[in-house]
């Protein structure tokens, strides 16, 4: 893995942030760059390392404020694109990015695209909005992006074109794997052109699933909304003689929402997600479980993210949407069919009362762990963006923000890993069995 | 700094989780006893070490279940008791622990004193409440804490009595830096006794301002609630012609409360800690900085800090709360009626609304990211009493949760660090001045 | 219409409640036997009955403590049913109900029924709740019942036979239109049996629909909370290139939850409701409105009931629910469906997104509004039956808590006016078309 | 009583409105001129009507739009202005007027004067805002008001001097006693000079104080966040030995949201407001009824309305705001330490926790059913003034709303009736007692 970082060129600019580079005259400091925190953090790693005589650990460089910085901030363009699903946050972080670098670097150009990738599209017709501080500066009580977005890749050509007619020479994308890709695709094209046109990419999925990302904004805001839809749909099933309350939530590849969300409101009995394949029938499977479980205790709260147990449905759609995602089928509501079905069969009266809360979640606000977040995280991608970096994304690793090179980032899905301490506190919270067959 | 946890005996008795201990299984491990995970993970830090030839990098223990523990949990006496100023989360700290010693390792005796250590000392006259799941099952959707709570430290020697005499020989104590010394001293006595009672501390301090522990149950719904404050005040100062917002927030020694808050409402024109000194008078004092403010925008939104600007006070009150803690004077109150004065004095016609929220915060319920960490602490801290560790708390490190001992916890605050990343990201939120003299 | 209510017989015992009988002391009165209220308030409506000499308008008792009761309050045994589907504030009423019989009556055994009507059928095997106000203390934070709820109507005669076995005087019903007809078909065989039980019915239904009830419990905070999903909607229509949000809310035969959260929140574009038939094609069709809206503005939201446009859908189901009501067709998935094809039939590239919030609106616990409506309803409806009336339900009319006989309140539904003030409110609110055809 | 309406001429233009005369063709209708609503709904006033052959009873005009207006839409200028302190809901009145006036009736000039009446006076200097729906658009999300507010008088003629100046023809002052007061002022000013200016009263009273106006915006907002200080006062209450919570909840003059939050959250053990008062010492006093409290429950929740036992303060301040407000003491902190040095005095151990949510419940957005009250609201303001209306405000009469001749609306206040429905309702839910001597 090579998480160095691509660069325009040298930094001569001297910042015009008032930072130090002084220790100990209270006065806060800018970030150097040979700072980096350690990719593996066990004392066992630290070992291994000492023992192989291995030159150096894999770190990632830090993020932050540069003492010089490669651009000129009062000739500099910026462009703005928000890509694919709604996420809490992203009118959080065009806020910030767009104060930072309006106050704190003296950035007078910052043009927002509007509608995701579309937006650098000449034919698609939209307009491009002027980012000021005044137009952003309520934005972030509202869900959303004030940009609008789509999905969808665009011709990779016809946008760095767009690019470079329009005197940009700083990109910041937001937006999840498929944006990013697209992101990596129009900094390799900058590259091959020779252009000196920095992207910066600004993970955003609501799943959290952003290989060597530890988090992602709206997540927090997504499974805390989350919470919402369980306490329903456990009030229900406890409020019926054997009810039973299915919730349905978001992951497509990674159950981040569905076990965080069942862990923060833990009066959830069983949570399914993409990484663990459950069966249904036979004895270790989910309905005989079900049955016992309402034997017991007359209830049940059941969490299925929308991406497990693919393989129990017969071939999805098959098809895929403007993202290139996989189009799912509906493990919700054929968990819903299912049980039902299965349940009259045994001839176990039952109320099963099924929710789906994915749109209220993605289009809320960020709540102001979120926002605290998405302040950090846009700043840190001025900074990366003003010291000449490029082909890279703000990312955070052990509670402190980095860089990370794209082309890494992108490699592969962050999932949950089914040995891993949040999996072993799940399967502590909700008493499910660790394996379905 | 010595990092190591005391242990009342070596753990023979065979774990009943259903965990595994073989990697590749897709079933949740146990916790080895030697994964620790470092202390510093700067990379700067392994070339000292490399360099240094230092046998091994500082590090903690990592929390988790272990395969074998010291007590049978068929003939164990828990104890439960929570101490000092109500927090967000203490109802699920205790609901998880009931749930994880009751479920998962089949305790069935688990005592909750009431109102505190007082509950301990036989001429308070409180009883003694059992925690059985019936009664915790909702409580955690309630602020407060159900077993009560009172400040103050109460005889060791008595509190040993107590638990000796019931039979008690596991005792969690939920409470922050007073609670945390008089838990050490319990250890203490018991240790001196060679009695076989573990102590194990849940850190709950709202101000977040415990020593190598990253982060504390209840500051983060904190100040997501203290930000409907600030809110409040940028309104208030909004809609009136030179209207001054001033909200003062918890934070004694630290200032993590108001400084995350004000990120969080990024409205705040000032943050005011108690790490940071400040003038009030002269070309760079707060008042000065204010005029200019309100010329330029006509209003301003500041924060501050409990416990910042002390020595501007005359003296505080000069006596300390029955918790040893030293009494603030009320900066809040003091600002309030220093700005009014001061804007008169000037002729400035201004309006000022001040906001103090603090009880509304601090008896809320955990917000779920809160309630989600408020779980695996519990279920960490069950995990360490039950491996027979003593005289440590559950703490997070690098986003790993850990082994602390007591009595490095408590050897002084955790503070703000004027030259860090949190601070300095506030600085470039706010725009406010680093130094004020 | 005849809204005299019916008594058992003469109150003759004095009311325990420390009440005044005298105006101008300062001391809350209680309320005299010829206290009405009249149901038509218009000028208009007087000055026709002066012309027609008429002996008196129509006009309800209003309900309140009376000075005499009719039962002894340390003898009484009470019984509480919860039936239907759930609903904010049943848990409200509970609790007022049992404070208010055991603290100012003095009331000691009040029995809550499981799981609705059938928890008074011995066959289904549910036990009886002692409803202590230890019990109810809390419940009103959470939503649903405490008692379960289950639908559909059971055998009267064992219904009766079971309130006379267990010695109950005093019956309570929770319960919406279904409800409330089994209420009083158990009144009537109480008359046919001449037993003397007293039947008080509170009317529950959160789509505010019972006749000759201005407002019912759990409406405020139903629509309050659809306001989330129109936001939503307005959130991710108005981020996408002609964006459509639609939202189906509850309303089975009156529009009021559609109606009221659209005019809540102000974005809505078109609210569909059962009392105004609409048309899908046609120049003053649904869809070419649509078009044009999206021609305008590039974004639209639509509110849906689920009673509307019954007439379009295929003869819906043709079945009933176990509480009889007719099963409607899915008139939001209907619209989905028809819209997306109606728009890509004529190469509008769009998005929609359809959200049903219904199951986290219905298990909500109650608004502060409605909390206060819930205790005020509860209060009357304990005075109510304490003073020996029965068949009746309480209500509220012109802001005045009032006492309706069941037979007439269950004669028919109340709708929506189309002429009416609410209807023209919404007209404005939205701008849409007052006619489809 | 003269419920008579001033206006200023006849109504002859046809209104653009596209409303029905017609009753039966299912489209609203508009409402005619002598539509009105008894001022008391009593079968008993009915009664005595008839029997005095009294001509006609007390009525109010109906609100609603007329078939014919006053104003030519084309050529109107209209003013808003928005006056004292901040209310939940003045952006949603705002917004709606704008769009009913512009979408609805075509005006296009829409003039709002910044901060209170102090915007129509020359040397303020204050800038004047043209109130587009692009403007107004999202402003009902945030509290406050967009047009900033202050309190106090102006001089009258000045005031008109502006409007006529700039060529207002049609005015809409929104707040509370003393706005209408200043309202009525320039309304009569406007009739000395004869011009055809319009002057139509929003009542904007947090308090809900307002003579012959059921319900006032802003005020459910306020009660409903009242209740957040009060559960915490409940937490920190009941998780102390002798715990004491006291909430300070507005309430100048009548105690309505001090009455309605405490029912509305029943943990509330006693209730203050200005219009029952109350004695400290003594048997029958507050501390004395405290320390039974303590004694039987361990803890006590107590509410007090900023008006109440004024008589007990040592002569308030003796001033008044500007507004004429005179300056109330403070009996929040004074009953704190009345009551802390009370209890001391008496030996009794205890905790009181003292909360005053004032600011944070005035700033906030309108909830749901405030913000659906102001869209009604302010759709009939606007069809008042375009009817030639003015000397009068929309008011809201037993579920109606209704045209009120200013000069009778601020005649008096508007007080709780110690001896009505309200209060015995808060006096069963607390169980306080109903005299304090």
């Amino acid at each position: 893995m090579d998480l160095n970082i691509p660069v325009l060129g040298p930094a001569k600019i001297r910042s015009p942030l008032k930072l130090s580079t002084v220790i100990g005259d209270m006065v806060a400091n800018f970030v150097l760059d040979d700072e980096r925190v350690m990719y593996d953090i066990s004392l066992k790693h630290y070992m291994e390392c000492m023992e192989n005589r291995q030159e150096l650990p894999l770190s990632f460089e830090r993020a932050g404020p540069r003492e010089f910085i490669y651009f000129d901030p009062s000739k500099l363009h910026v462009g703005v694109v928000t890509c694919g699903g709604l996420c809490p946050g992203i009118n959080n972080v065009i806020r910030s990015l767009v104060m930072e670098l309006h106050y704190h670097y003296g950035v007078r150009k910052i043009h927002g695209f509007k509608f995701g990738f579309a937006g650098l599209i000449p034919d698609e017709g939209h307009d491009v909005v002027d980012l000021t501080p005044e137009l952003v500066r309520g934005i972030h009580h509202e869900g959303g992006t004030v940009l609008g977005s789509s999905r969808g890749p665009q011709d990779v050509g016809e946008m760095v074109d767009c690019l470079d007619r329009m005197g940009i020479r700083l990109l910041f994308a937001i937006g999840g794997d498929g944006t990013q890709r697209g992101a990596l695709a129009i900094h390799e094209e900058i590259t091959r052109r020779e252009l000196k046109i920095s992207v910066i990419g600004i993970p955003k999925t609501i799943d959290n699933d952003i290989q060597l990302v530890e988090k992602t904004f709206g997540f927090e805001t997504a499974f805390s909304i989350a919470i919402e839809a369980i306490r329903a749909a456990h009030v229900e099933a406890s409020n019926a003689h054997n009810g039973v309350g299915l919730v349905r939530l978001m992951g497509r590849h990674s159950g981040y929402i569905a076990a965080t969300a069942a862990m923060a409101e833990p009066d959830v009995n069983c949570v399914l997600i993409p990484e663990i394949p459950f069966e249904l029938e036979g004895e270790r499977g989910l309905i005989q479980w079900l049955e016992k479980r309402l034997q017991r205790r007359k209830h049940a709260v059941i969490v299925v993210a929308e991406g497990a147990g693919q393989d129990l449905l017969e071939h999805g759609t098959g098809g895929t949407d403007p993202s290139g995602n996989r189009s799912l089928g509906d493990i919700g509501l054929f968990l819903k069919h299912h049980i039902n079905r299965a349940l009259d069969e045994k001839g176990i009266k039952h109320t099963l009362k099924y929710i789906d809360p994915s749109y209220i979640i993605r289009s809320a606000p960020a709540n102001p762990n979120d926002s605290l977040f998405c302040v950090t995280l846009a700043q840190n991608a001025a900074h990366a963006g003003m010291s000449g970096r490029t082909g890279m994304l703000v990312g955070l690793w052990n509670n402190v923000f980095t860089h990370v090179p794209m082309k890494e980032a992108v490699a592969k899905r962050k999932i949950v890993d089914p040995e891993g301490d949040l999996w072993r506190a799940v399967l502590e919270s909700t008493g499910q069995p660790a394996k379905w067959s």
